[in-house]
């Protein structure tokens, strides 16, 4: 029997149906790493390529040769927005409104290496991904035009991606975006009626209750399979101190952070044969970082099935996997990874 | 240079940058229709095979012989909702709120041919199809726990079909769409400040402009490619009279939909190669359907690229072409065509 869940951060409904995960279904297969090569001559992103990524806004570790680094982040080739744009709006008769595409794309290459997927990579590689995702998010921020900034990650084809070298993507633009609107309306809704932020008081609720959703808890965060998941295995990494924005995480804790998401993106690619995935970190707008109300987290989607005509049609999600289910297969699969991944997630399961 | 637009049914905003055109993409093949038997002993859907489709609550044209039929509607057989679930909505604490899974999910078989994807079909079969999907649209809004009905089509695996046979789908919730429920709340306020209804002033105002974002005009109807396309090719197909509710939309002029359609469906294959799509027909809720605010339409939505973690994480569309162009492209393939399709379309064009 299905059942309706509403998500409690932007009161959609998602349906929750066992039944429909026995439907014939193809997924299309992601190559494994070890049928890429580790580096790919005609690959923009491999070391010795940097030319083909001109205009470099940052490399980690800082150095004088082109091809030592770890992590590089380029201005996006295929830019979708750029800083020439005017944020002017115009009024195109009664009904219709633009403006000028204003805003920063860039692309960060998450390692030198053509054929490893950040679920394999290293904690400390991880952790230069997530300090070079802070550092452009703190950089761009100070541009008063720039209202909200999303950075994610297309792992796949199945996820949207166009070239298999490992990368992540940031994109500043003059507007709030229109998904973040709607959750945070929900949580400013919440504020004022209870003057508590309410993930702080969701995430607190959720362990309270016995953590059936709860994959792990490490001392700075919670990984939960949310109670109205849209996709099977949907994770959100949250802090469990509150803060809004991304770009005011304390630096000190980013170390933290990089372990539970290798651990959160090894159990996927272990459990699930290698998913495509996206992952979204949403943050607040750079006007409101200090806000009681929202509260930056990660949130992961696995691609296991095609976003089809119901869910444009209607927005509502159907998902096959009750959250409690897919949140104890994931410790499960904690249990059973190698003796130096997934520690922390050990000692929860 | 990339543009910001805004919806004015929904107010989110898309991009529309045409430079993201020449980024490296692979678009999956669908099969042609030359490439597909006419019958296929192991579908369910294929002529013979009936009994594995039990339940069947409409057929096109009666028929008392198992296999003579050009329509069926059945049960889903992996429904997502069934008429069993109970809607009281039941509070798992102060975040979580569930209901059973009650509504119905149906398939409709466009037609007995396995290989003849609507683009290609007759007028008269799809007038066929769309007289199924309004005959179940009103027997099911009988049922007063339905609050709303989604009938959609996934055509093409990326466009999220795990079967080549035709066939479209119903699903009737107790709940109204999220989706809708954000077009509903626009549309309110337009009417609480204008006294109209935004899609007739906006169809009007679009064909009063010159109509460089209309495709087809015909008595009945205008098809137009939206000023703020989430995808390139987006196509709306809107009544010129007002009415909210596809149900009651005139049952005499379902075959001037039917051409409509068919011709929208055959310009997208010959334009574009016949591509993955997904068909939406936006109704207002079965409580409301004789309001002055809504103006049910039909969304072609081709399924040209993946939807990606921006799109996920922001709810910001990039698309890759201006409507205007791809308008004028429709209109141009319209003119190509063989005198016997398209003939509205090339009047138009």
């Amino acid at each position: 029997m299905s059942e309706f869940r509403q998500d409690a951060t932007t009161k959609d409904w998602v349906i929750i149906a066992p039944e429909r995960s026995k439907r014939p279904q193809q997924r299309p297969k992601k190559k494994a790493a070890e049928d890429i090569p580790a580096w790919d001559a005609s690959c923009p992103f491999c070391p010795g390529n940097e030319v083909e990524t001109a205009g470099e806004v940052l490399r980690i570790p800082l150095s004088e040769e082109a091809t030592s680094w770890d992590v590089r982040v380029v201005p996006n080739r295929f830019a979708a927005l750029t800083l020439e744009g005017d944020t002017t709006r115009i009024e195109e008769g009664p009904f219709f409104r633009k403006m000028g595409g204003f805003g920063v794309h860039e692309v960060i290459i998450d390692s030198p290496s053509h054929n490893t997927p950040p679920a394999l990579m290293s904690y400390e590689q991880i952790e230069k991904v997530l300090i070079a995702y802070q550092e452009r998010y703190n950089a761009l921020k100070k541009n008063r035009q720039i209202k909200h900034i999303t950075i994610f990650k297309n792992d796949g084809w199945a996820a949207g991606t166009s070239l298999v070298h490992p990368h992540s993507q940031l994109v500043a633009t003059p507007i709030m975006a229109p998904y973040f609107h709607r959750k945070f309306d929900v949580a400013l809704d919440y504020f004022a009626d209870m003057g508590r932020c309410l993930y702080c008081d969701l995430i607190a609720w959720d362990m309270e209750q016995g953590g059936s959703r709860v994959v792990a808890e490490t001392g700075k965060f919670v990984v939960v399979h949310p109670y109205a998941s849209h996709v099977p295995y949907e994770t959100w990494i949250v802090p469990k101190t509150h803060c809004a924005s991304f770009g005011l995480f304390p630096t000190v804790h980013i170390a933290e952070l990089a372990m539970v998401l290798k651990d959160v993106l090894f159990c996927l690619h272990q459990g699930l044969d290698n998913p495509a995935y996206n992952l979204v970190i949403d943050s607040t707008t750079t006007d409101d970082e200090d806000d009681p109300y929202y509260h930056w987290h990660i949130r992961i989607i696995p691609r296991l099935s095609t976003i089809a005509g119901f869910e444009m049609g209607s927005g509502i999600y159907i998902s096959t996997m009750l959250p409690e289910d897919t949140a104890s297969h994931m410790r499960l699969t904690a249990k059973s990874c190698p003796a130096d991944v997934c520690i922390a997630f050990k000692d929860y399961a």
